[in-house]
């Protein structure tokens, strides 16, 4: 299970002030913290912070890099904010991600020759013009577009990692189900293509959001989920994760299990 | 999701004093805290009291009904007493389980008179002779001859509960996603049949039993899981079914998982 930490999303007020303020040393803290804490790669996104919106991104890139050396999802709405930080991304860390494309015909367009040059992993949004599809056929359908596309261009089927769109149970109570046969049906379709979710949407406007996002998180785990954009500081979620690893056959001699327990995390 | 109460076991000190003893009030408090808790079902198993063993069930058969208009899930290695259970079962609180055959010849021979006599639920355990298979199709064969044969002397599909036998991932990485698959494969192939486990066998002899089992049992319940023999009074399993049922999309407009949190129920 890929852990990408989603702490460093300038959405998030705390982090916008320190993208404007170039508070290195606020950054360090928030990359050290998700590193120890289990996170193998981490989402970057300064689209929201004032000033110069390609500086911006160079200088979080660059300035999250120094302090581990640990490859970045790239992302933001916005193109030249991408490209700018592929460009200056330290591929020795490994492999950069852009987060994200989706079959809007302009993204495409904007998106595809910045994915040709890098040649980076991407994360795909299964949606359109028509926005997120209700139903799981059209999902896939859109996965499916989507997974031609990349290929075509040249990204290998397991740097392409689906996102089935998480959207809230509270508005839908379909919409936990929609992405769990999203995942096992792309999965059925491609094996060798990757998943991923962003988890926290799946609990907006409901109480007792931490338990509906570690339990969907087991289940969408149990679909065959490859990869998720969470916070890795969540001792909770973590232990669960590899619970949920061991119990799934994952874990030669539940090795990793008590490893994890010897080291006090598997209690929160 | 079938609740079944598992604390009225023998195999427990107290409750094997109880039952020896017989101390009707603490009997009924054991039954009243389970059927509170929200138990569908009492699982009751006398066999390991000293005494006469078909007085004891009966003495317990009736002393729980008396305490509560529930059904009971007879629970024995021996037919005598399963049979005791059913004689005196109040079937005007439902229609009572038996529990357990399995595909041994002499268990066969000796509990389908029962079972066509009483024309009671059945919990079938996929072992035989041989012991339990190590291996999900192994499992999956022994569950057909079981439903075969259950089928045959009346008993309905959908009054067929298969244990896969849930055996220690500590002894067998892989023993926790055997279950899993043979819960799957059995309902790809008998999509009336139930599914039911009693579940803490899958963390024995490690550590932090309690987030093993009730990750289990989300995954379970993710792979068709329709019963589970466990203990209703722990609020943090209680909570996570309830969870878990929601995000399947089995709780309109999250009705359920909103009325929990307003009685408290999602906190532990």
């Amino acid at each position: 299970m890929l852990i990408i930490g989603e702490k460093l999303n300038s959405t998030r007020e705390k982090v916008r002030k320190i993208i404007e303020e170039r508070d290195v040393k606020s950054i360090q803290e928030l990359v050290l913290r998700q590193v120890e804490a289990g996170a193998h790669l981490l989402d970057v996104n300064s689209s929201v912070a004032l000033g110069d919106k390609e500086k911006n991104m160079e200088w979080l890139v660059k300035t999250v890099q120094e302090a581990a050396a640990i490859p970045l999802c790239i992302d933001s709405p916005n193109p030249e904010e991408i490209e700018r930080g592929l460009a200056v991304h330290n591929g020795m860390t490994g492999k950069p991600f852009l987060n994200s494309l989706t079959a809007e015909k302009e993204k495409i367009e904007k998106l595809l020759p910045i994915i040709k040059r890098y040649q980076c992993a991407v994360v795909a949004l299964v949606m359109d013009e028509s926005g997120i599809p209700e139903n799981v056929q059209t999902r896939i359908e859109i996965a499916s577009k989507l997974i031609s596309i990349l290929t075509d261009s040249g990204i290998p089927l397991r740097e392409i990692y689906i996102d089935p769109l998480v959207m809230p149970i509270g508005t839908n109570d379909q919409n936990g189900l929609m992405v769990l046969n999203t995942i096992r049906g792309v999965k059925e379709l491609y094996p060798d293509v990757k998943t991923v979710i962003g988890l926290s949407n799946i609990s907006y406007g409901l109480p007792e959001r931490k338990l509906i996002n570690q339990i969907f998180m087991v289940l969408a785990m149990s679909s065959g989920l490859d990869a998720a954009i969470i916070d890795p500081t969540d001792k909770g979620m973590m232990a669960m994760i590899k619970t949920t690893l061991t119990l799934l056959g994952k874990d030669s001699y539940c090795g990793e299990y008590l490893k994890a327990y010897r080291e006090g995390k598997l209690t929160f």
